[in-house]
């Protein structure tokens, strides 16, 4: 759902997309790039990230380094790779845990297993409709993004931009260290969905002068 | 800090207060007492929880249960215990991490340890000046209760309200398994503090009609 929801958005502003699967010829992959038009193509993971000039991970997070090490490391050396992914761990049922946090997190993991790549932690606090549609929920709402390479931020940042979200709405937190916060803040997350009942649910930040 | 900001707040409401250390006539405990004037008194952690309607624990998060151990459960037994504090795991430096979380969290076990005790889990969000002084940041910036007695949570609303913050921004995320959230929450609250230079940071939460 994520991956079709940011590949399609990324159509839709004129980006050439691949999606990556396990497998080409996937039957979700090949449905999404028959409704989506003519520059949306997709393969394995491979394919996709040797294609792509900034890569996306929307995989399910407890299977992301996995799904990396298949898109191959050469093939991501020197990229932007946009970790959107969080590590929900959901064999105990539901609502799930973490499978990574705490002393890690799954941005991290990513960056120490791909070093060459310039990983940046962006838009995992909130569901995949509200990240391609801010509009969803009305105010000042924010998203985060964390990351060791300034470049490779601010490019996600104008990219997180071109979905809708204002520049003064994306909030750079630092290193990808602070992926922790951003992935414990999913246990919060949780709670506020089953509180108000819905998926298009954020915060605002408001602070002191420092 | 917390002890002292939440019981001096309280005296200042016109309560009568007993603050609680792990031996009578500690020095911090005393000075609070003479500086607090009238109404304030210092004892255990036993006398505090023997002498007051409804307890507070401001204690260390790591050594809460032990703290609440030694101010005895018969002392809260029916008591409505107001946890304020988080796990927080210092001993590999900062930012520390939190010595429980993912699958349990101390609100829970503070219940299960204390289960005739009336546990809610509430302002843990937030810094201590914060907490008795919400006016220190500007606009609707909310705070959040758990637990499983909601007559608990009547009476920690209407206390947190007479501390500054409006019902409409008291919000009741559920039962105490909540707290998972809301102390998961901390190192995200810390990457907040880091980015904005200051511990006078909250959130807003927006939302679209479920």
């Amino acid at each position: 759902m994520v991956g079709t929801a940011i590949a399609g958005k990324l159509v839709a502003l004129g980006h050439e997309v691949t999606m990556g699967s396990r497998e080409q010829g996937s039957e979700k992959a090949v449905a999404w790039v028959e409704a989506a038009g003519g520059s949306a193509a997709e393969g394995t993971f491979a394919d996709a990230a040797a294609f792509g000039e900034l890569v996306f991970n929307c995989t399910a997070g407890l299977h992301s380094v996995e799904a990396l090490e298949s898109a191959g490391g050469e093939n991501l050396a020197g990229k932007v790779l946009v970790d959107v992914a969080n590590p929900l761990d959901f064999s105990a049922g539901m609502p799930p845990t973490l499978g990574i946090c705490n002393t890690d997190s799954l941005g991290e993991r990513i960056q120490v297993t791909f070093p060459e790549a310039r990983v940046v932690k962006a838009l995992n606090t909130i569901n995949c409709s509200l990240m391609v549609d801010p509009e969803r929920v009305p105010g000042d709402h924010v998203v985060f993004v964390c990351g060791e390479d300034a470049d490779a931020k601010r490019q996600v940042g104008e990219l997180v931009q071109s979905f809708g979200w204002p520049a003064g709405r994306i909030i750079d937190l630092g290193g990808i260290r602070s992926a922790r916060g951003t992935e414990m803040y999913l246990a919060f997350w949780l709670s506020l969905w089953g509180t108000f009942g819905t998926g298009d649910v954020n915060i605002a930040v408001l602070h002191a002068e420092s």
